[in-house]
């Protein structure tokens, strides 16, 4: 059972439920339940036969974008957004799905799931194309700065979800650092990597990596402190972006491209749809005890089915489960190297 | 006059001498003269015709990519590094162009050349094509951190690179930033933001920018610490050569399209040389007090010829003039502004 919250986002509750729809079209096996206002999502879920079975929750009110964390944990018991945090507490729904107010979500997260015992602060994943597959990068958002403490347990979760999303028993991880010459980057890092290296020797760690280690795929999961990861990805997002621009300039420069654009229509498909952002929609609060995926705001159809993909992903592979043991048995085996070396 | 430090890169001398051919050929009105082993260094240029008039500095030694930047300042003053600064310390030569080790160039460059008055730390500077052209991102290494204090002057002396590089009157700046909801980033970006208005009125500056704004040209300028700007810059070429991958698989993916690609030959090539990561290369040592242009220790010959051609650009328009009567102007105007502020 997955709750989606269908309020609040910029490209509206149609997206939602529209991507809903997509992602059982698509083989998604998962019960929906949409909260939010229902004299608008009767008639969008009604549009789509596939929904039939799911259910909508109304909720009287919801959560805007500009809206402060504080103001929603204090006044915002009415909104679609804690209506379905609320909803995975009591064990109603598994999982929940919401496009809306970033920083909200993770304080009504953290207000109503807690956090896994050991991990004082989220991180929030992100998902990037590699020549051979995906690359996790965390955290992107949810804390401009961290402690060597916080990178550690980046890492830590950071591979337990890895290997939940995908399977891998041995995810490999790096930590995101510069490359010139005399600067290792920050002694923070540098440390993280020191006791990260102590206080798990089972994880695949494999040290520092550059940014263009991220698209390159040389590790599974990459990590980082939420104001580098944000820039990091919007950068490669930036440029991505860049090239496809110059990619349909020159498909359409000449009238001889564009006679040969029709030849290869059908790679072209495939680029675009490698391309489309779309496709790495949803982060995942990494500590908080619960499966919460953020969609983007602005995601259409085929992002919200690639969040709601994800998040009946890792509800069918136990991914809380999963986190929460990882992170305990580390502290069992490491909690005291962990605690002197900090 | 430019000097090309001709040793110490992984590429080999050839690239830098070939480049300097390309760049002469290419249109760059400059005498050069390289600084190596003349044995290595006479049978390269002698390959090159347009090279009759390029002189051949001998020097015994050269900065491996390994060396400590303080071993060099000790006991490097016989290398190729050295003896290029040295020459433009004593107007020999108006610019250096090395794409040796980036840590002993910008310690042997502060030391002969000293630094603008008013700047403490040099920052470097890299290029980012975009769809109007080309983004100035500053620092991209020098230092790992960067204090508001930093950041104000990295702006100052972008805002005037940017001017002699282009000719552009008034080109426009941005703070690299987070545009997550509630955290718009560090206490530190918020205050170099607020210092810079009052300390420079006369600048178009836009206030902060995101990641994707780099690859998007929303401003000329892009102000950021070396360990954010090396992460963006290496995140874009990564993301950059991974589409890159992806169109060359298109274009091979079929019988169709690999006959599509031939009639799209000419728009494919155009297409090819924007994503070449060579026509960006060259970083400025902006606050030294002398034109060094560091070109990448794995560039080819292309690559080395844009530096060059930076190089010989940054000469003919005044550049580290521009630069420092712009910091003295700041300074004379608002010095007591910025050091209240700080």
């Amino acid at each position: 059972m997955i709750g989606v919250d269908a309020m609040g986002t910029d490209a509206g509750p149609g997206s939602l439920v529209k991507g809903a729809a997509m992602a059982l079209k698509g083989g998604v096996t998962a019960d929906i339940v949409f909260f939010g206002d229902e004299q608008v999502l009767r008639p969008l879920v009604a549009e789509e036969p596939v929904l039939s079975g799911a259910a909508i929750h109304h909720c009287d009110a919801s959560v805007s974008m500009t809206d402060k964390p504080m103001h929603v944990l204090r006044r915002g018991r009415d909104t679609s957004m804690w209506k379905a945090i609320e909803a995975q507490k009591e064990g109603r729904v598994h999982a929940v799905v919401s496009g809306g107010n970033t920083g909200a979500l993770m304080a009504v997260s953290r207000m109503q799931l807690g956090m896994i015992p050991g991990i004082d602060r989220p991180a929030v994943t992100a998902l990037w194309p590699t020549p051979r597959g995906r690359v996790v990068v965390l955290d992107v958002g949810a804390n401009v700065e961290a402690t060597e403490h916080e990178l550690v347990r980046f890492a830590i979760m950071g591979e337990a979800f890895f290997r939940a999303l995908t399977g891998e028993k041995k995810p490999t991880v790096g930590l995101l650092n510069v490359g010139a010459e005399e600067l290792k980057g920050h002694e923070l890092i540098r440390t993280a990597a020191r006791v990260l290296r102590e206080a798990d020797p089972d994880m695949t760690f494999k040290g520092f990596v550059e940014g263009n280690d991220i698209s390159l795929g040389a590790v599974d999961v990459v990590v980082t402190d939420g104001f580098t990861g944000n820039i990091a990805l919007k950068s490669a997002e930036g440029a991505a972006r860049l090239v496809g621009g110059w990619i349909r300039e020159a498909l359409t420069g000449s009238l001889l491209s564009k006679i040969g654009a029709l030849f290869m229509m059908a790679d072209l498909k495939k680029l675009k749809q490698r391309i489309d952002p779309s496709t790495v929609n949803g982060g995942v609060f990494l500590g908080v005890n619960g499966v919460v995926v953020k969609s983007h705001g602005g995601a259409d159809e085929r992002g919200v089915s690639a969040a709601i993909g994800m998040a009946a992903g890792l509800v069918g592979k136990g991914f809380r489960k999963e986190v929460a043991e990882t992170v305990a048995l580390v502290f069992e085996r490491a909690g005291k190297t962990l605690e002197a070396a900090e």
